[in-house]
């Protein structure tokens, strides 16, 4: 098996042992970078000397004292370049911010390095985050997208690059490019990962997110960046990933549910079939279930909210950098800034409500199926896809995972979304990994 | 002792132990009403009748079945009129609400139904839980007021009319009231405790709280309340009240802090000497931490959130009751109008920024002094006093707790306010039992 195939867990599990250096594992995800990066695009910067060189002291380091092994010793990780790094440039996606070089990393960056991780460079983003795609291709097929707007992370992570990466949801950003390209996307309880020194878009529903190539990794990734006795900014103390409750098995099956949502017709019919023939293969079938209908407002809720919050914070750049933002970015500016507080306010009261409902009809679940994306990544890169089978999740913020364990029309990658109530990540994780499994040794 | 003594959890024993019944404890309860509500006026509505038909209920299913009794099996607890109640009218103080009666119960109603408590009526409260008081005057002084808004919850325990009352707070509402009437008042966690079913003023700060007469009682209550398997709205699924961590005794002293806060200034010359003479007199002497200065915007960011949001949501009252809302109100409403979506959107960054400095500054200790109010209640029912050392705290919705502890200028109680890190509300209730009991040993 190539060094790059192997997960963070293998690759650590072979650290330990000292059967492989990081400086060895490091290399030969450079060497993967050197082969693909010219198509693929998935880095906005990295700074391979400086990688090469944290690997070796982290293997001089435990050479020395072999019980400092960290939870991710030496293991790289790629970084959406939205996140602060004190030690090279963020650049939000957007020539507004060429050569930003911050003097704090962000907070998860420094939880990263603190548990050992190397940050392998920053991944590239779409312009501030938002649709506006940069240069990545989907490594599966370079015509079509990555999805976005975490593209360089999940693409990152697709094409063996790197085992491990970080995004951030506002709306469908982690969810959708995971299901395009075929990676693992975890995208936790909203609030659960510190925001501190990252591009503040809209704050009530801007989420950190992490990729990886199967579930226990994103639950051991999720797990360093998810600490409910460190708090920053407005990080909840929410109870920690518990790994050995996401590895145990479950006596009977799950309890699976499934929900079509408001825009199930927007997902072609090769994804309606692919979803209810992988429902309906299940044993018990999953039961399922219908939102009540304050959620069909869910879309509209959202659009008010997060275009009204990123009007403002994204009000210099409108105001100082117009001719750099793009069209689309540009237009959607221009709706935000005539929301009034009167319908934010209220879009605010309805989050509220929609977040009690999607709870309650999650709550008795391990884990609920629902579409990831309308059908496989589009041709084409000059958009990222719709996140709409992601708003209502990322709106009430309720835990949510992608698994690549389905396809789309063309055989390329379509992901399976299960979700959560909130808080309930470890459980959510757990049906994840079990249907991971069971998925992997049917078509073994 | 008079059973009107009993705190609900002797009273819980003494129902247990087959040495006292509910009905017994009601009628005592309802006695005391008799004996000083027409002095007191904590209440809002009390159906005698119907109270002291649910204890006999209550009395026979326990005496069929030992087995069932409940964690508030029996126990009158008084409900602040702005929670809905689907058997007794909500005017939410207002003359505007007159006659109200809701059909459904709010959501702590029905949890405190299921834990078999009886709710004994519906406590005064300031108009629409504002600053304009309602009837109730201090148990302690008649001449003063009992501070509010949750007035009537705070009078009605310290009058020994019932054990255990519940309040919300906005910006000083159950920590001030605590203080002035010598109960214990405790806050939890902002979000922990739902909301579902309570006049809406400013969702970004309404928070609910408890009133008892000891620390114990406080984390019973709070843990019928708090249920972080069951979300209701924007209810968060934080770690439950632990009793057992509550009373475990520590092995050194507590680490406990102390903090004046940018308002020390505003409290009174005994005040402060009381309680630099506390916190002296504590071995070890009390970490004394000054928070970073961005907190000292915290009242006006405060003000700004509370003002705008609250007039969103009186709007339809300012349209069409005008004549029926007082001077204050109406002003408070006036300047709300006037805010900004942008003013708005920065208090609310602001609050985040706030959140992490204070959750940061708090997270090492156990519990940290400071001042519940300026001074003793003031004299006067006019005004309900000022909740300027709650407002940091409300803002950014860490756990407090106000012990009846301490005397005023004319000997008039005047509460210690301890403050926790988000989510350590256990941790807190064990610090606060545990400087509850040494005072009152060295008391007796």
């Amino acid at each position: 098996m190539k060094r790059v195939e192997f997960t963070a867990r293998e690759a650590l599990n072979e650290i330990v042992h000292g059967r492989l250096s990081s400086e060895e594992l490091i290399s030969d995800c450079l060497r993967q970078v050197d082969k693909l990066e010219e198509e693929i695009g998935a880095w906005a910067f990295i700074d391979r000397t400086k990688v090469i060189d944290q690997a070796r002291k982290a293997d001089t380091r435990r050479k020395i004292d072999n019980s400092s092994i960290l939870p991710l010793d030496g293991i790289p990780v790629g970084i959406k370049d939205i996140f602060d790094t004190n030690d090279m440039p963020t650049e939000n996606g957007t020539t507004i911010h060429a050569g930003r070089c911050p003097k704090d990393d962000a907070a998860i960056v420094r939880l990263l390095r603190e548990a050992g991780a190397l940050i392998m460079g920053k991944t590239v983003t779409a312009e501030l985050a938002v649709y506006t795609p940069g240069k990545t291709k989907n490594p599966h097929d370079l015509t079509r997208t990555p999805g976005g707007s975490s593209s360089g992370s999940a693409a990152a992570v697709a094409a063996r690059m790197v085992p491990l990466a970080v995004g951030t949801q506002t709306n469908g950003s982690v969810i959708r490019p995971a299901s395009f390209c075929g990676v693992v996307g975890f995208k936790p309880t909203f609030g659960t990962i510190p925001r501190a020194g990252v591009l503040r878009q809209a704050p009530s529903l801007d989420q950190v997110g992490v990729f990886s190539r199967n579930v226990l990794d994103s639950a051991l990734l999720a797990s360093i960046l998810m600490k409910p006795e460190e708090i920053y900014g407005d990080t909840l103390p929410l109870p920690e990933i518990d790994i050995s409750l996401v590895e145990k098995s479950f006596s009977t099956n799950p309890n699976l549910g499934f929900v079509r949502t408001a825009v199930w017709s927007e997902a072609s019919t090769i994804t309606q079939k692919s979803y209810l023939d992988f429902v309906n293969g299940q044993r018990p079938v999953p039961t399922e279930i219908e939102l009540p209908s304050i959620c069909d407002q869910a879309v509209s809720c959202h659009r008010t909210i997060m275009l009204c919050e990123m009007a403002h914070h994204y009000n210099a750049i409108y105001t100082d950098n117009r001719e750099e933002i793009s069209p689309m970015l540009l237009g959607m500016l221009d709706e935000g800034r005539r929301v009034s507080l009167s319908e934010y306010l209220d879009a605010k009261n309805l989050l509220t409500e929609v977040s009690g409902v999607v709870d309650n009809a999650l709550k008795d679940f391990d884990a609920v199926i629902t579409p990831a994306t309308p059908a496989e990544a589009p041709e084409g890169i000059a958009s990222t896809g719709s996140p709409v089978f992601c708003t209502v999740w990322s709106l009430t913020g309720v835990p949510s995972i992608s698994l690549p364990v389905l396809s789309g029309e063309s055989g390329m990658p379509l992901g399976l979304q299960l979700v959560g109530s909130r808080g309930s990540d470890s459980k959510l994780l757990r049906g994840a990994h079990w249907l991971e499994k069971i998925h992997y040794s049917l078509n073994d």
